[in-house]
């Protein structure tokens, strides 16, 4: 079973059960986010949380082997195309330079892990239109000397 | 005065004082992200505030002017080569499809402004190694029918 | 279903029905170019659109639910070939730097929004050739500062 | 005197008599996108509108015959990163193929010209937020068989 | 019928009844060369034509339908890499700046339209090796100003 | 003196001559496409040929000697921007196979050489709008085992 | 019948017959690489070619044909990625220039063709470690002036 | 003194010398691909012949330290576009796979070395036209296993 | 049998062995990364470590014969995406000159062959997170003069 | 003073006193990898090493500002085109699969981090040609759940 049959069987179980992503996560534990990127196949889940994922959604042993095989991270388009995506490409274009001036002023030089790293995704109401807010959260890691 | 000689006007001044971003952007009353995204040249200041980065960092009148034109924003790279800034697209390709998921259960179909958007950058202290925390805040943007 | 298999299953009604776009956009309520921008797959439908749209082409529940999923965006060619396509790429090159000149003079700072949007296509008869009236109406999104 | 030359002759002359593109084009009598475009180098002039241009600036005889030099068309990146230009990107990419299924039903097989072409931007009030209104209007060419 | 079915479909008849595509033009009434890109799917046939070419090579009735529909136009690679097809693509390189500029002087600022446009192709023969001469007439479209 | 020094001086002193590339051609004795090629950089002259030129434009020995020199052909972008020149890529693009189906069946395998080569631009006057004529004419090179 | 399936089909006789492609071009009376590039897909065979080769292999009357095809010639990277082929890139790109110098100061401005073109390849043996001799022999076509 | 200055002061002095670069690799007692690669800066010169070349051409001390350093090969265009350098870049493609074929029938697995490599170039004389016949002569580097 | 068809049967053996790379690569007294590259694709086995391979997983005469066959190496991405390979693409861009002035000091004008070649993976336990260690064993390979 | 301006001092610097990168690493107290790629700009000294550095090669102030500043990393070419460096590029794409599958069969899901990270180079002497020897020592840093 390869990774995208894997997420084709996990949507359709999803479907049928009426779940959201965020429902799932609550049952298997995880947050949202990470809990759905290892369905949509970039990240892989250890045995416990997948027997509970495949728990949830009645799923079979393959998805359940499937689910913990460490994932080849790829993606379509050297410059994503989808608007949703394509403005995550925007912010790190038009603020890249910044992000790495005020990160290196308060921690020197090094970077923030994309490996050691969380991501959530909240939702704040506002009269004037809701707004996304996602905060992701990395590691430090300094350049050293040898 | 083109953007790019005004950063590097400014950043003589700033280093002659020996400011930090922080420091400039508490006295002139913005967020340190916004105000470094203006001094690098990738977003414009209101005349109030360009009247008072000025004076902190005691600036000709070339560098009012032009912190206060409407930049066209660019970037050097397709696919951003900096380790610090490559993470930051990296996630985007790791990530961008499950936000997508996460946003559209939460919001239905649209996306989130990358203009009407604000980006705040914190500190994390932690024993095993501090860690950055990015918080990004933009409005949810429903695809309308019509 | 995905959406390639939704959009011939829609475009064989359509033919053994004989309607045009305009026609079924009629029916269903909804302007040609948002009609036919669903059905060709790069948006989706409200319910009671999508079940208006069924009953006109006699087309199964398989199309009714797939046309409400939020589509993933995506295109052939980074650079469009096709030469119908190609001018509109031809013209944001030639006066994309122009239309923000002006934009910005009449509104500030911004940009004009791709997703609060709506475009419409008219037929100017003319005897020298007809000729083609594209109206983009997006609302202006100001940069902000925080 | 080549075209950027010109071009930044053109802005200082255009900031120091306190002009809008609106009020040159006005004077010199033509819509503000074309007189924007040729000012910016990527169109040209016509002897008379090229002198009243002129006039109107206070410029030399070198602006005089640079602006009626046919330019060479370029523009800088294949797929544009300004956010402004970009939309315009993004929209031929979303809605391309909808334009041409539609143009094509109502003209039958050919293309929009964006030679034999025109293009206009209003500003249409509004209390939800202004929106910018795009109209182009461009030629229709049938594809002839020989 | 996908248009690549419909060449497949036109080949076969084409080499069972042992005619040359000048032969086939030649009975349907149209050059050589539109002829054949429209049985290579790159041009729509008007139902005369049509209905000529399937009698011509005994075709069916998906044949006719789909040699009428207007075809997206698209080739494999940006750059081409068959020797035949980059030849053009370097005279276009190499010749492309000089033809502008001849053309420019002799109708002024514009374009040769590839649209309404045809494409001939005869045998030179010449002792010292025979010679391609190919022979391209399009409409000449001026910029207009507005 | 570099090729692209050459080129301003040449096209400076036609300008004060008030010459077209057709007249100078004329007096060179080279037809005016061949001409023009060689005073942008990408084709080099003959010594007699170069002799007049210089002798025809009041040109000094530095031009005499690098019109002469073997050029490096480059040019500016792997997809042409400019729609004068980009049309021909289009057409590259659109009639390549045609060409190749067409040529291979009235000469055998092989391709028509951009080396031994010429090309040729008149200007056809029509009612409905004048035409731009371009005949190619290149020795066919047939492939060949051994 | 496909060149691809063609090349399977080749393949497949030449293991069970255990030639090499050294043998079997021997016996049809070509260079090795000239049949082996037919065989491959990139050439085309002349009927008495064809039918020693299909003789030799014991093969249908479809390769018979294919083989006799005229093929598109393409390739799959446009910068290659097999370490043997990519030398070859590499060697053009640091060769490159200085080989045209030398070409044009023996020959003058032009090219070596690549279509009235050998390559053979030899082995010679070396105690220090046998050494590859390609040996490419083409055509000097020169530039002329029209 | 960079590579290029160093390529620069070279050919001046060998046009004012009116020397060719065989002739000048026959004084230095180089071949005349390799003498050449060096004075374009794609190859270093060892010491002893660094000395004659500059003794040859009357070169000062700066050229003979710059012709010594080991350079950092690039070139311009991963494409190549000069046809001369384009045709090397096209055999690449199209006898890549079938030079890798005969290679590894006659040495087995492994590459031909672009570094322990010579490259040759002559003239055969031809009354249908002169031909270039250049020879590559590479170490076969086998892979082994560990 | 194709090389990819082989690398799925060999890991479905693999696993229902539950034998690590480890494991089977010290039964057929290879390393490690050379046995595995093996599998996956990029490199041949000789007959003797094939024959042990095929003994150890149970495998048939097709595997047997697939795995000795010369690869044509490619890879799917000219920048790699997924992180683990990504990082050796950005080790290769941040310290690649770096390595090039190193070598050259040490050994001369020259490179580390990427074919006679060796590379082996090691774990180093650290109390602050156990690390990688890569050990790269190449020839040096001077560039020679001739 | 730009960071290429500093590489460009410390050379001539290091020319002028006939020092080695690594003379230099053992007077600074670093490893020569480090310190190389420090004075050639994609990392940063820290103040102590920065001065020792300086004084090794008697180099102003500028220098000791500017060495210490954190670099922007960025190189040339997406795909490197320097033999030396092309070569690791390769390895890359060879290998990475490979190293993926071996290093998290040793480590579990994760990478090995290019940031937490040393790279060394040493001389293995061989009578059959010297070899190169590189050594990567790198964390693991495993992905986590969250």
């Amino acid at each position: 079973m390869t990774k995208i049959e894997m997420t084709e069987e996990i949507i359709l179980a999803k479907k049928s059960k009426g779940l959201s992503w965020e429902d799932i996560a609550g049952k298997v534990g995880l947050s949202p986010v990470f809990l759905t990127s290892a369905c949509l196949g970039t990240n892989s889940l250890k045995p416990k949380a997948a027997t509970k994922l495949c728990k949830v959604l009645g799923l079979s042993g393959d998805v359940l082997a499937t689910i913990q095989e460490y994932p080849m991270k790829t993606w379509d388009f050297g410059i994503p195309q989808d608007p949703f995506v394509y403005r995550f490409y925007e912010i790190t274009g038009v603020y890249g330079e910044t992000m790495k001036e005020i990160v290196q002023e308060k921690f020197g030089d090094g970077i923030m892990s994309a490996i050691d790293f969380s991501l959530d995704i909240d939702k704040e109401e506002d009269p004037k239109g809701d707004r996304v807010v996602i905060t992701m959260n990395g590691k430090f890691l300094p350049y050293k000397s040898w």
